[in-house]
């Protein structure tokens, strides 16, 4: 029995113990429990405030807006996104199908003989249209500091000089923007040719389609340049840029009128 | 020390049984929080799946995407969006523009005189931006059964005679919404000649863009009417819908080259 009392014993107080150590066990378990739910929903609330500053930081980009977002914004009296901003994005979509073109031709028995040629055309129209939707919010930053410059006073002949050399530099930096959108439409233009020329025939509506999107971006983007070169005091600089900016509406609205013409003798 | 006996195997005993609950806990805890782990991924997957079956039912708008997402639908070989969805959103950013001229001329003291006018414009381009955004997912609408109508099978003449009948009906519908944005395109370019003649000289720039934009719009758009018109056997049909995109193509294109010269010479 003193086996028996001893074992009695220790099953009491195993008992007890158990019963102790599990009340600590679990308390401690929910401790942990609470602090890993604070510590997340802390961690939570931490990543949406850094998200929100971020995105305004960062100026959360135009082109991560929704398709309605972005037009409600252009429809506003708010500057930016503005006509050169939205011929970009028109840009990249007018290449985008352009891609479209190219995507349903690889892989295809038929187009076997070209398939090397839609890919590289596939590649260049991927890198241009990532380009254009870039330029669309180069676009807004080159304007801020124009309207910042246009609001400088201009009172006094010092105040006039600053004024002057300041607006200079923004107007050559909203300049150069939108000449480099022209340039992207240009080879955008050049690589819907290729894919109009080289891609299924059953998706000859989009090459057209493309062509005259991108057509469009190309002359939406012009007039951001011939509005700022106007207000420029270099004229021989505005003359340049203008020059410029002639030459590739030249050269490359016929080029895609070219093209939307010969699709619609295929698809008419 | 029979006492320091007892206490000694108590404290054995305790600190066994303490041991073994503290594991026991410590499992049991352990347990608990996989299982809730486990609960919160199956919940997430589950609201991901969810959100998806969700984004399918409710057909989530294309043009509830991002700008960047909405090239990268258009650019796969995903049949839709395609070109008439890509002119359709085309023309919402370029009557957009022209809003954007309208809420930049309201409210200004040098624009009083033209004030209801503005406003009575940007009733209109709000409207027609709205339509335009609806026929981006009305256009792939279309196509759905056009696509299937393809696939049917064709073996014997029966089959060939419901084929007809089901292409002819789908060919219809494919190339009455195509119809109805160059409706639109047409209405927006008589619009923003308004805002370009009466808006903010500040933004007749954005205004020429608009116009641009527009017309490409409406160019595109006639592509889809005239390759599904030729696939059609009712060729009166297809003749009166070929008339209708032709004399649209007619009178609204000059339009809007008319109101981007107009704007070019302004701004050059």
């Amino acid at each position: 029995m003193a086996a028996d009392g001893n074992s009695l014993l220790e099953d009491k107080a195993g008992d007890k113990a158990e019963d102790k150590a599990a009340d600590k066990a679990a308390d401690k378990a929910a401790d942990k429990a609470a602090d890993n739910a604070e510590d997340k929903a802390a961690d939570k609330a931490e990543d949406k405030a850094a998200d929100k500053v971020a995105d305004k930081a960062a100026d959360k980009a135009y082109v991560d807006y929704s398709c309605v977002a972005f037009t409600d914004l252009l429809a506003s009296k708010a500057p930016v996104p503005g006509g050169g901003g939205a011929s970009s994005l028109v840009g990249a979509v007018g290449i985008a199908l352009g891609s479209m073109v190219g995507s349903l031709t690889i892989g295809k028995k038929k187009y076997a003989g070209v398939q090397d040629d839609i890919v590289a055309l596939m590649a260049e129209a991927e890198s241009l249209r990532s380009d254009l939707l870039t330029l669309v919010g180069r676009d807004a930053e080159v304007f801020e500091p124009l309207a910042k410059a246009y609001k400088l006073p201009g009172d006094t002949e010092e105040q006039r000089a600053i004024k002057d050399s300041v607006m200079e530099d923004a107007l050559v930096a909203a300049c150069l923007v939108p000449l480099e959108i022209m340039e992207k439409c240009c080879r955008a233009i050049e690589v819907t040719a290729g894919f109009a020329d080289k891609g299924s025939a059953l998706a000859i509506s989009d090459a057209g389609a493309a062509a005259v999107l991108c057509r469009a971006a190309l002359e939406g983007a012009s007039l951001n340049v011939f509005i700022n070169t106007k207000a420029m005091k270099d004229r021989e600089r505005a003359a340049s840029f203008n020059k410029k900016a002639e030459s590739m509406l030249e050269k490359y609205v016929p080029m895609a009128e070219d093209i939307f013409a010969r699709v619609r003798v295929k698809v008419g």
